[in-house]
């Protein structure tokens, strides 16, 4: 393509950029972060500040935790902190409430729930179920853990990818760890259907929802999921490190054997027993002293998905006031003022679109894509192949194009549907396509 | 004592206690934090907020994560923080730096403290040395942990009294679990001794510091001590759950195999290697992403003992500028600004005093100290066996005397030397008193 092509087609995506914009309505949504000239497309990795989280936080401090002081465990409801935002994630997961607890990191919760999951498979401890099964192309904390989970309970870990899971499910199969978006390739894996694979082997599925939960529907519930775990500070923008989630089913809770049975999950919290017993339903996911800056952060930032808090005082006026859409996107059926499907179908979008704007702009050859052309097959980023993808991501970086760099040669970029513009999308298409065109 | 006599000698006490305040070397740092009218006897629960939080954190929020976002990582020091934190601890526990990372919550620690202390014990993997000990009278949460790390090592959890422990250790003994302070009755168990019985019986001693770490020397390093534990929300005033810590001497380091072997913990974390290969040092005590608003926060208030950030824009007023005390109480031998030693000898001081004025104004026999009289066996705490304990300390409460309750009949009122003052003290004895008194 020549030059002078590049400029009319370019002309040509800025045009449409704009009207998918005017057409978007999830656009003023934008409005509920705090955002600057950068097109931030690293959102999968740390999502951008909420307006809502400084106020909210500057009350828990001087108020509750400054004043109140001790008090706040019950006036302030800091104690029940870990179910309440749990039941706040749980429909943007397709949860029904009840189900979900707030705390501690991922990797913790994977340990959680994958020694529970050998445990439900092995009710009668006698070591019957002998495998673990995981992702092989999983994000690697989820590989040591499983690792450890196994030695621990007695098992031998199987990594396979997943696609191998179906063939490699047996009635040694006591439980599989599975994330439902590759972190480097973006690829979408189909949470039905190997949930019911891993069903029909009659052992039990941990997915990890770092990569999929705030940018599309998981439909826990409906696909029968018996635990996942996520993280809440990429799509979910719950800020740097903010507490993970553990998701245990309703009909398993009575199940759930914890390896980590902190004071917190007893049923009789504050009797102070000498002896173990869970309490009844997913507060038994709980370990020690709920984190309450952070979780409380989080809980401030989810405003984001139930009408925001654009007007609040120390809203950084980023929108103050000027946006007051809640309920855009029509929340029926999660409960939400954002719906995940609409989410969902503007992540899908943004990664067409970006798509797109990458093969007009960037020299054929120069990057590969390595995300699923099929909708069904992506999550919510496009990781492209390239050489010297280091220097490319400084590059891009240093002109206002925030990505990142996996070792050794993947472009990553993620799409939060809350606040990328299709605008943004082009920008960053463009500007790669230069700093690709003058790297030669 | 008639009513006469008690006014007389109340007169005293008070007049006693503004001596010993006017004298106190330590009074400055009370502006350090934001105090009310009420008499704070809770920081053994959750420590008064420092001044030099709020504005830290404000600043962490807006322009570390708002505006720098994902460059804090890096810039901004994130990464780095568990480990930055735990040197700005050690001094404060008798720790050199490197031993001490900070992240998850004290059950979370003591599930790996306690597991790789097994697993030093028995390097062979062979099932020799097949008891853990664990205080009987600890914290419930150790307890609980405890037997969870015992079933998932193929271990035998044996409960005892500190006091028995000597005598329970041997040749089968892998581990011993213990706290320092009890924290139920504020007994000081003797550290150095216990530490050097279970070194004699060649097991490893994990000491959970939760109730005892800020208020007096603690000595890991001089002690030998193998592994320990504690919370930061305490007398470190980290906030409400706040971040825990572990600490592992340096020689055991190589030989410390985590339970939880997150990314964190990696050699080369961002490698993203499909296999575990652990970091050096103490950062193999890492687990998962660190909890970073919750961590700085606990970093800005370890200020205080530093030298306090009063003067700040943020400082809520309360002292702004009016002290300057940096160096209070001579620091030399603890590398911070408050030598431990001498918050050791106010905290003494306090309960002593608190001591005598329960005994001038509580009606005989109306309460039962359960708080070692001697020095070497006391915490920074005294508890009183009162009937109707938990109507008591609500009626305290009421009268700004905040406290608290230990199921199922015990007054706990815990001393901060930082901000807690003698006339503090002589108050919340005289509203005990008189309460007491009016009960009848």
């Amino acid at each position: 393509m020549s030059e002078l092509d590049t400029e009319l087609n370019g002309r040509e995506l800025a045009r449409e950029a704009r009207e998918l914009d005017a057409a978007d309505e999830l656009a003023g949504l934008r409005a509920r972060f705090v955002l600057d000239d950068a097109v931030y497309l690293d959102g999968n990795s740390l999502g951008a500040l909420p307006v809502s989280v400084p106020g909210r936080l500057a009350d828990v401090v001087h108020r509750e935790w400054g004043e109140l002081r001790i008090r706040s465990w019950d006036e302030s409801g800091w104690w029940a902190a870990p179910e309440r935002i749990g039941d706040r994630i749980a429909p943007l997961v397709g949860a029904a409430p009840g189900q979900i607890v707030v705390g501690d990191s991922t990797s913790v919760n994977v340990f959680k729930a994958l020694v529970a999951a050998v445990r439900m498979a092995d009710p009668a401890g006698d070591g019957r179920r002998d495998e673990i099964l995981v992702d092989a192309t999983t994000f690697p904390t989820d590989g040591y853990i499983a690792e450890s989970a196994a030695r621990m309970t007695g098992r031998t870990l199987r990594p396979v990818t997943p696609a191998e899971v179906p063939a490699a499910l047996s009635d040694r199969t006591a439980a599989v760890l599975l994330n439902h978006v590759d972190y480097r390739t973006g690829r979408l894996h189909d949470l039905p259907a190997l949930t019911a694979a891993v069903h029909r082997a009659g052992a039990y599925i941990v997915w990890d929802l770092c990569h999929s939960a705030g940018a599309l529907p998981v439909g826990l519930d409906e696909h029968g999921v018996d635990l996942a775990v996520g993280c809440t500070y990429k799509y979910l923008n719950g800020g740097p490190g903010s507490p993970a989630y553990l998701y245990v089913r309703h009909d398993l809770q009575p199940h759930f054997d914890s390896p980590l049975p902190g004071w917190t999950s007893h049923a009789q919290p504050f009797a102070m027993h000498p002896s173990y017993e869970p309490a009844a339903g997913a507060l038994r996911g709980r370990v020690g002293t709920p984190d309450i800056l952070s979780m409380l952060a989080l809980e401030a930032a989810l405003d984001v998905w139930y009408g925001g808090r654009e007007g609040s005082a120390e809203g950084s006026g980023a929108g103050s006031g000027a946006e007051a859409e809640a309920g855009t996107g029509a929340g029926a059926g999660t409960g939400t003022g954002v719906a995940i499907e609409s989410v969902r179908a503007k992540s899908l979008a943004l990664t067409d679109f970006f798509l797109r704007c990458v093969s007009a702009y960037v020299p054929e050859g120069r990057v590969e894509s390595l995300t699923p052309a099929a909708h069904a097959e992506r999550g919510s980023q496009v990781a492209l192949r390239c050489d010297d993808a280091g220097d490319v991501m400084k590059r891009l970086i240093h002109q206002g194009v925030i990505g990142d760099f996996r070792h050794p040669d993947v472009l990553r970029f993620g799409f939060t549907p809350l606040y990328v513009s299709f605008t943004d999308v082009e920008r960053a298409a463009r500007v790669l396509g230069e700093t690709l065109g003058s790297l030669g």
